[in-house]
């Protein structure tokens, strides 16, 4: 079945065209701007570099859906003018300038980012900077991904939107916009399945809003996802063989299994090792919060009813294999608000199994995801909170090692907690599974020795849990030494 | 309004009664027993006691809804009964073993707890032993909690009921016992606001499960609150100094305050705190995980238009006080099931303000709830989390001292974290409030120092942080001295 397009032109007649210049000129130098993007996909791109360019003395806050390319997170930071920015970055520049303290930042869940801009947790954003496909006196299309979009458009003073030849006007099939009303009376949202539709494709917006409108011709800067490892094989290996086991003795999966996996390279690998899963009369679908190539084969291979998320996070195969074939993929690709892709109600609902990498976990089941030795961040938490702590099995899959085999990435103590031991209950690494539902602290720091750890780091993690347990109590520690692992 | 009690017959005709001592004779000595019982009220009592006196040698998992009382907690514990303990504990005894390791127990967010039992995560339960004001063939009707008890009738494979003639039949007037439908197709819970109604008063069961019936007649071990210290006035007063503004600015509260606080005297120091706010024309409702007496206080005063919770956990003049009153106090007391009270898109589609305490927070907003130094367990995490992730504005409130000024509860680094910098934004002590929204973590060390640490430990607190601070970082940590804090 193919379906239409209802929109077909890019810029309705009237609207206030600019150049990227012209609209940067409108934006004030201590602006709070809310930009769309998410999973480094539709974002805008020509105004960030055109204010780059402008050599004012600016000090703006940035506050993006999730993450966004270099366009913002190289350009605008190596011209100085971020003062402030939330919930998540990932560039190299960026990184250093968060962790030398010269951008103040703060990563937030995902799925209450929304509600937190739209309640003022920030000031009041004075301009919404909105890539889209199309747009009209008041509604936009966006591009390749819904993220926040919505709610950052309702909260923001001023409107200025980058109308991307790039993105094709296709991708208007994919999207599902809905908006939440707001507490205390806000409704349950209605959908039903995670490949449900409930919304539209276009955001609403007060015209008054609409400053500008900017014409772009630039593709979303695209993943690169390096090729497996054999660690990342094995993993998937011991997760799927898990897995297997799982959905046939949990009557949570006894008809369906509703997939989540985290953004990135293993994250990628694990979506393709699915491809191979037997999940017998199973429906399997997908339901996260970024779309990765990963997923377009299990598509194409007929394993997957639908992918839901709010991004399409794709390398420059994935986008053009995506972009050639819009319509097809549109009877199973939804595109969604964050606040829906991310709800805690619906990974509830859809009794998900979440799959999410990290940093290190230690051996009483506390995961840090976003800061190196508790200090550096790394991007950010994004909706790895969101997904482990509210899914119907929430699982952590990492390397047991760092550095090739030099650093443990299973330890007596994270030194930054972002997901903690009443929250989740798998762990995966390349050694094995450690199950930890139902155990306590002694007996998990046990199975996440003798499962998870890399052989080579047993022994001194065995020694550890002697010196701490001659200490007593329910979570055994050895707070003099505890940290001992990260000083040199 | 009086409304009548549908049901006067405590035991329908035909059931199978018998004594504690016979009902304890058909729990198997390594069973797993799912109790009844949440806030430390409706939980079993005679067939525990005489389960604790048999003489047996027992090895049982117990698993209840949330805290119970000392028949429970002290006398099987006592009895060396109890192998396996979830997912909370509050007595002296209890507390001990599970500190000492002779008790495997482990602390879990309550909102999740009927799911991991009936999905398998402790195996499946062998009994259900559960309170009721009266029972039938196929139905009983909960006392002074709801609970986990619904799920874990479900779940067990048999069930033993004690009908408590101490509990007044006049309760089913409060209980609202909804069951949701399972994953993956689950239903939004329909429950438009904090103090409707969209269940019944009844559990149902599978009449086959029902093993016995023993009477009983012994009141709940209820709570004994501290009068309140200075300290809980000042943080009262502080609390609601902050809110009276907050209510004003934040949209989400321009209709409605919708209020939850922890358990425990401060909590309800702060409930009768808020007796004396003026909110204006906003409908002011409690939507929490347990009523207090000082809720009791609040709607004699006709400052609040309903408390919805998963038990009473008064006091016992605040229980004579409810008891001796229930028809009036039914028309705005609700008792639900925990997965209800404490569900995730229902403190976010009401907007609550979750106020929770703590035992520490540190610099940068992470918080520890229950490991005293980070090893010995106190409680467990009980619904704290729920509320504190999921509210509409998330509150942590504490004294900024324990053991009379001699130990500081802002601290550099919490060595156990039970919430994190991601999911909440206001911390409250009798010196003052930290509003940490929009904060990087460098900003919120500073407002965490200058408006909420007691005066006598600043300098050493921001000694620290000059010292973090030089190793850079985005949250500045000095690892190797972190927890000098905490050692002798």
């Amino acid at each position: 079945m193919s379906r239409n397009i209802p929109v077909t032109e890019r810029v309705a007649d009237g609207l206030p065209l600019g150049s990227p210049e012209d609209a940067a000129a409108r934006i004030g130098d201590e602006d709070t701007l809310v930009l769309s993007g998410f999973g480094r996909a539709g974002y805008p791109k020509d105004v960030p570099l055109a204010l780059a360019a402008s050599e004012r003395d600016l000090s703006l806050t940035v506050i993006s859906g999730g993450s966004v390319g270099s366009e913002v997170d190289t350009a605008l930071v190596e011209a100085g003018a971020i003062k402030r920015r939330f919930p998540y970055q990932a560039t190299p520049e960026a990184r250093s300038a968060v962790n030398e303290g010269a951008i103040a930042f703060h990563d937030r869940h995902i799925s209450r980012l929304g509600d937190e801009v739209t309640f003022g947790h920030y000031g009041t954003p004075d301009v919404a900077l909105v890539e889209a496909v199309a747009v009209g006196p008041d509604w936009l299309i966006p591009t390749t991904s819904v993220g926040h979009t919505p709610e950052y458009i309702h909260s923001a003073s001023r409107l200025i939107v980058e109308v991307n030849d790039a993105q094709p006007l296709e991708l208007q099939l994919l999207h599902d916009v809905y908006s939440r009303t707001p507490p205390p009376n806000r409704e349950p949202i209605p959908l039903p399945g995670p490949g449900d539709r409930i919304g539209s494709s276009r955001i609403k917006f007060d015209p008054e809003k609409l400053e500008m409108v900017v014409r772009t011709d630039s593709p979303d800067k695209s993943y690169t996802f390096r090729e497996p490892t054999e660690t990342d094989r094995r993993i998937a290996h011991n997760l799927a063989t898990f897995l297997a086991d799982e959905v046939e003795r949990n009557p949570m999966f006894a008809s369906a299994v509703n997939l989540q996996f985290g953004v990135g390279s293993l994250g990628n690998a694990l979506m393709s090792a699915f491809n191979d899963v037997e999940f017998g009369d199973r429906t399997v679908a997908y339901y996260g919060e970024v779309i990765q190539d990963g997923l377009l084969d299990m598509i194409d291979d007929d394993k997957l009813v639908s992918a839901s998320a709010a991004s399409l996070a794709l390398s420059r195969d994935g986008q053009e294999r995506l972009f050639a074939d819009v319509e097809r993929y549109a009877e199973r690709v939804i595109v969604r608000n964050a606040a829906v892709s991310n709800n805690p109600s619906l990974i509830d609902r859809f009794g998900v199994i979440g799959v999410n990498s990290a940093l290190e976990v230690d051996l009483y089941g506390h995961v840090n995801s976003t800061h190196i030795a508790g200090t550096h961040v790394a991007n950010g938490i994004g909706g790895s909170g969101d997904f482990t702590r509210n899914s119907g099995l929430g699982v952590i899959a990492l390397g047991s090692t760092a550095k090739d085999g030099a650093i443990p990435r299973i330890v007596p103590m994270v030194p930054h907690v972002d997901h903690t031991e009443h929250d989740f209950s798998i762990v995966v690494t390349e050694q094995g599974v450690a199950d930890l539902r139902g155990l306590s602290p002694r007996e998990r720091a046990e199975v996440m020795i003798s499962e998870c750890a890399h052989p080579s780091f047993r022994d001194d993690l065995r020694a550890y849990l002697n010196r701490a347990d001659s200490r007593g109590g329910h979570i055994p520690h050895d707070l003099a030494t505890v940290f001992d692992w990260y000083l040199d």
